[in-house]
């Protein structure tokens, strides 16, 4: 896997060694604590805003790039032509106030942001992500590539070369990490973040920079499964996706949609087949 | 505590049994799995769409009332003068396509929506829950009431009494809640949720629809802190917020500036004190 330091890579650090008063066993004791930095990361396209979310100062160029493929905003990293990272200090002696990421992408898929926004714009709100209604939020997720079939020690070896990997977990144990693991290579690249959605999110970036082809192994997460993450997988062309907690039953059903592999309560010891089994076999 | 079954209050079932074939001591076996389901749910108010929410088709009313608290667009539940909660069937054989929260707020309060609708449908986008730049993601909180004090016993027995009130977790072990303890009747109230700020959102609704004044008891959550949860806390003026996990920085900062006491890492054998020290004595 690629050499990094989870710390040498942020934009500000990425966490704050704090005094806490632990109680222990009938007493309080004084003590320190390592917590994951959370800041404000504000994304415009063309100097136009476009969302805040909250999101680990960390790999943030990463972040751009998988947020704008995940909410199909450009098609590939070549469609962003200039990626700026903008710190706002915070007062004398305070955090910075949080982060801009001011992307330029072409008029073309800017047209079709404006599109979007002014459909959001009109008698509707906000919705989520920029999604207006029921059926938008749940639009018809394209099939995954075939890929490639595994052994169950094959898909235990990809879950478990995941934690080892968690260099900002390992210090806070608080943040979610999200992993691509190759027959090849193994453990390829991992991303973290406060958020489970943030850390697939950078990890899109990190990969579709790189230009790895997603059907050539298996995604590897933290958290549970919920449908945003089944959404960002489907169009990421991951066909496998596993994680340590269980599937919700919506996320369930858009990976049978989407013909993506669920490998759900995935633990040193086993893991569960929710869909798509016949990519794993004994 | 209130008796509640989860189901039975649901407007749709909260879970669902898949099979699942499960990876055990090197040999697949066929077996059932009970998850949560989980559903896109659109917020109106006075027939103008407003959010998107994928939340557990799950004590939705209290979550129309804990929302439009949380995101100050009504000041009291006597404010929304009806709710319907009105089900998009999906097609034959198939779950709902999710479920609407049709909300009438006042005229007054509905002209405020639309102030802030427009600021965000300008030459900015989405934002973070209609929030559009970074500080007003960052909006200063109010400072909450000072509230009582408690033994670092009674903050053991706070946290200790949500995880048996987890109806839906215990048969799922996969979503989220949020609690509130009084000294004087224990575990008043629970909401579970896949989203961690949808349970809190719940529990919201739920206590503000009985009057409960949150000054009186903790808050106890199964998640980690992030900022949203400080924040919602500070709104519902909660002076404890106890939880399973560790907080961020920036949820810290948030709390401290509130003079919420954070209660992180609760577990069984012990708690770590963030902030607020004053209101937890041995």
């Amino acid at each position: 896997m690629e050499d990094r330091d989870p710390q040498s890579s942020a934009a500000h650090p990425a966490t704050r060694i704090i005094e806490r008063l632990a109680w222990l066993e009938g007493s309080f004791v004084q003590g320190e604590r390592e917590i994951p930095e959370e800041m404000p990361v504000a994304l415009s396209y063309n100097r136009v805003s476009h969302a805040v979310m909250m999101a680990s100062p960390l790999d943030l160029e990463d972040f751009a790039l998988g947020f704008s493929l995940s909410e199909e905003i450009v098609r590939s990293p070549d469609e962003i032509e200039e990626l700026e990272l903008f710190t706002v200090p915070g007062a004398e002696g305070e955090p910075p106030r949080g982060v801009e990421l001011r992307l330029w992408i072409g008029e073309e898929r800017m047209r079709g942001l404006d599109r979007r926004r002014r459909h959001i714009a009109g008698p509707t709100g906000c919705g989520l992500c920029g999604l207006e209604s029921l059926d938008a939020a749940l639009r018809p997720l394209r099939p995954v590539p075939e890929g490639r079939r595994y052994t169950a020690s094959q898909v235990q070896e990809a879950v478990a070369s995941l934690r080892p990997a968690q260099a900002l977990n390992r210090r806070t144990h608080a943040v979610h990490a999200a992993g691509f693991w190759t027959e090849a290579d193994g453990l390829v690249a991992v991303r973290e973040d406060v958020g489970r959605h943030n850390a697939l999110d950078k990890l899109h970036g990190a990969l579709a920079a790189r230009r790895t082809d997603l059907a050539q192994g298996i995604l590897v997460m933290t958290s549970r499964i919920s449908v945003e993450l089944v959404q960002k997988a489907a169009i990421m062309g991951a066909p496998m996706l596993a994680a340590v907690s269980a599937p919700t039953a919506l996320a369930l059903r858009m990976a049978e949609q989407a013909g993506i592999t669920l490998i759900a309560v995935a633990r040193d010891d086993g893991f569960e087949l929710c869909s798509g089994r016949h990519r794993v076999v004994a």
